[in-house]
């Protein structure tokens, strides 16, 4: 691999590098090593995660997702609203609608001027620990409320998820506040290992506890939710503690394109 | 400004946002947020600072360098390495040798097959704080000797950085210890208000307080320092309490080169 031309994109700070790869052919020349480092900060391009968009037989494209420790990992739902964008922009699509297909399943997307619009997986039940709510959005999540002042969301993230409950899968953490119709929200994500400021898949887990935790009926809602990375809002029908038509709904930026300068060398400096 | 071409290196994981700005177009261009937003770590490219490559009647060229913050500052020892590797990676220059305007004067350096040596400032005179060594090496330095292993260097950075002596100009406080001919060191920058991986100028601030704590006699030196970002080396001559042909000494990489999409909600996302 020479040099390789990518695109950095972010959802509410959520940051990924991008990389069209329809034949699948740059996949089979990655490593764990070169995507860790190209995910580092400092010492490369720096992003929390490295996404591929990839041909797929039954949808408009697969949306592969890397962690930056170069993991797979479980969806991210930022990262699906930045690679729809992408794959907009790169006009791999006709129009300004699509489906594609994820490590969870199939997703849906709109862009509009400054939004993209996201279907999420259905969540068919919201289980209890002690007052907070878990559930799977995707990736799992385990969400709180409680004041956000008082609360050092790192610590209190980390105790969560290393307890005995979640410590061998672990789980994403969300603490959250709900005042004046505007739910505001931090998290601590598994594979961080420490709060990131923003969250898809947590956004619409908090989204959901909100209906649940306020004794919402049953309807069409659409939640507001303050991240410190920007706000996104949540679309959802909630039928007692099932949600089905999710979407998350937030704006995605096309911040540079680059030609990373690629050598061994650059992977021995970390 | 619509799109506009930028290189981005790292000097042990000190990096730059580089940019060719030969007439000076683009600095009259640039404001104190915009240079602040594309150094911002999630939002945009992400560096330490930024620096323009310019035009010098004198010199081969001039270095301009601001701060992530997006003010001017003071000399920066890995970014004088770095914009030194990309003026000749850029063919500004017609060979490997080369010298350089910026702030604190006149710089020289050289590119070898990997690594750059850049000349810094005399040191006349060193003074102290205690226990401790100052001295001005392009930027204001504070070095003492102690046990890394026992040190919070945010915590001690910021307690000397803010104590009365040093607290309206500032001060960059490295921590460093010497086992076996090396020298390994942490610092603390002003600015960034936290530790940062590596900082040339307080690299050569803390190899000439190693010759001073351990009573060199005169003569030519070769300092080999260990950084958390990667190794440099710092050559001079003593001369009792003075220091002159400084060069500091260690490898530059070229990461990628981007075009940013400028917009002014980029900015406004902040």
């Amino acid at each position: 691999m020479e040099n390789i031309k990518f695109y950095k994109y972010h959802g509410t700070a959520n940051d990924f590098i991008m990389i069209e790869d329809r034949d699948k052919s740059i996949e089979k020349l990655l490593t764990q090593d070169m995507i860790a480092t190209w995910c580092s900060r400092k010492f490369s391009v720096g992003a929390d995660g490295l996404i591929l968009l990839q041909e797929d037989k039954k949808s408009d494209f697969y949306m592969k997702y890397y962690n930056s420790d170069g993991n797979e990992s479980s969806m991210c739902g930022n990262g699906g609203r930045c690679i729809s964008q992408f794959a907009y922009d790169q006009e791999w699509i006709a129009g300004r609608s699509m489906q594609f297909m994820a490590v969870d399943g199939l997703h849906r997307a709109i862009i509009d001027e400054e939004k993209v619009y996201l279907s999420m997986i259905s969540v068919p039940s919201v289980s209890r620990d002690g007052k907070a709510y878990v559930m799977n959005t995707g990736s799992p999540h385990y969400v709180r409320f409680d004041n956000l002042q008082e609360i050092d969301i790192d610590q209190e993230g980390k105790t969560i998820r290393y307890n005995s409950t979640y410590n061998s899968e672990g789980i994403n953490v969300n603490i959250a506040e709900i005042k004046k119709n505007l739910v505001s929200m931090q998290t601590y994500e598994r594979g961080v290992e420490a709060e990131t400021f923003s969250c898809g898949t947590g956004t619409v887990a908090v989204a959901i506890s909100s209906l649940l935790d306020t004794n919402q009926p049953n309807g069409q809602y659409e939640v507001k939710i303050s991240t410190k990375g920007g706000q996104l809002s949540v679309r959802c029908k909630k039928h007692e503690d099932a949600f089905v038509d999710i979407y998350l709904i937030g704006p995605s930026v096309r911040v540079f394109e680059g030609i990373l300068f690629f050598s061994k060398d650059s992977i021995a400096l970390l």
